[in-house]
């Protein structure tokens, strides 16, 4: 596979996924339609397996190896969504999945992976120190490292959204996603212009996270934004592979603040009765924020997870 | 119609209602049916319009009037679900809907009562001076008096989640309820057991409220509960009718105390990702209350609203 799936690369994602991921629904709100004065159905990955849309990629990866490939297990370095999504997929292929925590991980988080039946290595809290025990980890046991989202197989899983969400409601106009890392959104992008070059493409960025927007203005990848936001499952600089789709799928960004993403997440609560995190209440925040865009269309926004901590709400 | 509703009345509920009803989905989680034991089948009434099941039966009674009686308007005294619910179905006919409402009341939900068209009638915070009020309002307006749980079109209309529920879920062996005044359980009882004779039925009452449990063991209607319970939506002593159907259907009771409801709340917060009012949580609680009832079994569970402050969480 190229360093960027294409649409049957998503197929076949679709295909090999489909024994062990849930077909989430996508929800309506007369209120939140009135609101945003636009036609909103929300894509529920909150309700997809391990309680974010991460799954899919990672279910793609883990089935994509082959028996050889499978029997030394995978690794990555995410105590996250991407984490715990790995973790459940592999058992999913009955092979062991290793997970780099770094100190200071949330603990709630890494007792999930450690449930999830994934091996946990401990290692300091900085960048260098999780490549560094992901590539002995690889050393010592052959896993495959499954890259949170520069990936092809993880952009495939992930697109796969793109393909229910058209099926279920065909006459969307546009998809909002939000954007950190850009595995979501280049897999999105690639499936739906695949299936309707016509399609409008927004990707909701936080503005203290917000080097994907950055790194578009300046035509080059911006690596220099320090993340500063509430929104923890977007703090990851945008990938290259996942900058080009980007670019090359004209993807616009709407970023918004904290305090937007934060209202926009009691809105979700209160108005869709689902419990979100807050990096997936962006591309509502986004909708409310550019109504222009959005007026009287058929708005796709893809809710990626409801992994919270009920003790620990942001309002 | 009789005091208790019929299948045919319950099925012409549903066609009348189908215009205006949200057909809410059924959720499961992987982890909650570990948890229990048993496969479980959530019905999501929390996603149904006005974010609680009391619009079937509000917009059941409001379209069975005759044109001459709709033009005078409806009329209740609640300040919850009901009242909101019956605000929203007026709207649906495009008549008047006054509901009544005592001082001290939820600002939050008189507020949506007042948002939703309806025009408010306050008075003292006593059963007395509710009962009062509304027989102004009826004596002034000739407005229809629509009960929140002792009138067959209401029941008749939440009757309707069991129809919906048997064609969703047709293996179904047990469906689970709340029970306050009785409205939605006389409804599913007279329902699921008019298509299936053998589905087991119980009916979940918080334990500071129990006088449906008191009722039925004394097989007389005990009205010297007071009620004591974190659970605002079954505060309501049963109704008359309501227990004769409870009691005609079998139903069981299985009361939980408030911590017990509590838990289950956020457990359906964590793990299913619905925002749940904490009266729906007590399915759930009772589920895991009384394991050798449901173990294995396919069990309904009706989750009856999501209208939640957010600002006060019970935990």
């Amino acid at each position: 596979m190229n360093a960027l799936p294409e649409l049957t690369d998503i197929r076949a994602a679709a295909a090999r996924i489909a024994p062990h991921a849930v077909v989430t629904p996508v929800l309506r709100s007369a209120a939140l339609d009135a609101l945003a004065g636009a036609h909103l159905h929300f894509k529920c990955e909150q309700l997809q397996r391990g309680g974010a849309f991460k799954f899919r990629g990672a279910c793609n990866a883990v089935w994509s190896l082959s028996d050889e490939e499978a029997a030394h297990g995978v690794v990555t370095h995410s105590s996250g969504n991407h984490g715990n999504a790995l973790a459940l997929a592999a058992a999913t292929r009955g092979i062991q999945a290793h997970v780099v925590v770094p100190e200071g991980a949330v603990k709630a988080k890494v007792d999930a992976i450690a449930r999830a039946g994934a091996t946990l290595h401990r290692c300091a809290p900085t960048q260098a120190a999780r490549e560094a025990m992901c590539a002995a980890v690889q050393a010592q046991t052959g896993a495959t490292l499954v890259h949170p989202y520069a990936d092809a197989r993880v952009m495939a899983g992930q697109g796969t959204i793109a393909l229910e969400l058209l099926r279920q409601v065909p006459s969307l106009e546009v998809i909002v996603a939000p954007v950190g890392g850009g595995g979501l959104m280049s897999g999105i992008a690639i499936a739906a212009h695949a299936l309707n070059p016509e399609l409008g493409l927004v990707a909701a960025e936080p503005a203290g996270a917000d080097d994907a927007a950055r790194s578009l203005a300046a035509n080059t990848r911006v690596t220099s934004v320090v993340p500063d936001t509430v929104c923890d499952g977007l703090r990851a600089l945008v990938g290259e592979p996942n900058l080009a789709a980007l670019r090359a799928h004209q993807v616009s960004i709407v970023t918004v603040t904290d305090a937007e993403a934060v209202a926009a997440m009691r809105l979700v609560w209160s108005e869709l009765k689902q419990v979100v995190e807050v990096s997936s209440a962006t591309v509502l925040a986004a909708v409310l924020k550019a109504p222009g865009r959005f007026a009287g269309r058929e708005v796709g926004l893809v809710v990626t997870g409801g992994n919270v901590d009920l003790d620990a709400l942001p309002w």
